[in-house]
């Protein structure tokens, strides 16, 4: 297939990674080529600089968001980061239309001055926007109406979304959900791809708001078994 | 031990029930006894009457709250709902002084009419308040200065937080957060008398964020799994 990933982060990249392994053709979007390819220095995660990345990914093609999403016949991958998903999406609406969206942003605020700080062992965390009575996905969902979208990922580092194996066997549980069951389908199929076995089927996109309200927990799981940033661990649904 | 457990709802039978099948001293607490055994319809999760479970438990002492938390040499489980435990506790804050309170309520905020409704497959979720950037727990520890607080069990039905082994042998995880490392260390203990093998410190109690949080997700996997209300399932921690 010829699938699109839009972002340029460790997420992003790891999707690109793996599907460009798995045989498809993968196009990865940026909100200016020229500038990103410009960066000499590793991002804010560490990760190298994208160009240098590229380089060691010769399956991967970048370019803007809007050609990236035109590129795929089908399938898109959200990986650009929560506060500026929305509105990033929403300005190639036309280039989304009839395809799938699998979005893994959490809506994550960076605040660090409020009134209740989040004073974790690990400093301050960043709240939630939307959070609880509405999630990103339906958001996105209400601003691309021509597309399907299909919360997933979410609940795992990205690293782990693609190498399930790398965890326990691989024997843990992923989740999707999404108000078109074909979308949801494709998603599966992917997954299953990954070497996933274990999907669960949330129902419908309202489920996302659990799935993104889930980071907090997912980020407590990680520093309770004594990880710093992005520790390899799944939750398993035991029947 | 001589146990309180506050609230007359499920699973504070349940835990009741089981504190006593362990050989404990059970003292449960309701704002008014009279009324609470007054009742003789089923409550709105369709448990029989208090009067009658009681007629059933020989070893639990039924009390007002204040004297039920008395009562207690050393350990208390919060079960009053997550609306009302807050003022609840806080006007019995001098015989709870000293204790360790275990609490497992969701901070539900039953609007039914809200800006947001939440139209789930199974009707309007409540809402949590606080959420995000606070917790029920962290706001029931101030208002107990002098109590040891910690969150537990919450991201479970309570008939398997007192059966681990009713979903798939037991293997699955129980989480713990608090403040104070003694009383973490009974609850702890408490959770190996009822059969749990896997528990998680997730570090101090500003981590009930994220327990609290679970509460759309649990819902959410519940119903994936064809559940209605309280269906048994569990979370393991994949490592």
């Amino acid at each position: 297939m010829k699938v699109a990933v839009l972002g340029t982060g460790g997420g992003a990249r790891a999707h690109a990674a793996r599907l460009v392994e798995l045989g498809h053709e993968v196009f990865t979007g940026t909100r200016d080529v020229r500038a990103t390819l410009a960066r000499t220095e590793p991002d804010m995660m560490g990760n190298v600089p994208y160009g240098q990345w590229l380089a060691d990914h010769p399956g991967v093609t970048l370019l803007p968001f809007a050609d990236a999403a035109a590129a795929s016949d089908g399938l898109v991958i959200n990986g650009i980061d929560g506060h500026n998903a929305r509105a990033a999406l929403a300005s190639i609406a036309d280039r989304l239309a009839g395809k799938t969206l699998i979005d893994y942003a959490v809506p994550y605020v960076y605040q660090y001055e409020t009134e209740h700080p989040w004073p974790t062992p690990w400093g301050v965390m960043p709240k939630l926007d939307p959070c609880d009575t509405d999630s990103l996905a339906e958001r996105i969902q209400r601003a691309l109406p021509d597309t399907k979208v299909v919360k997933s990922f979410v609940t795992q580092e990205q690293t782990t979304v693609v190498d399930p194996a790398a965890v326990g066997g691989g024997d843990h549980t992923m989740f999707v959900a999404g108000d078109h069951a074909d979308a949801k389908q494709q998603a599966d199929e992917l997954l299953r791809s990954y070497g996933w076995s274990d999907i669960l089927d949330l129902g419908p996109l309202v489920c996302a708001r659990g799935m993104e309200m889930y980071a907090h927990m997912h980020s407590a799981i990680g520093f309770g078994l004594g990880h710093r940033f992005g520790g390899a661990f799944g939750i398993k649904v035991v029947r």
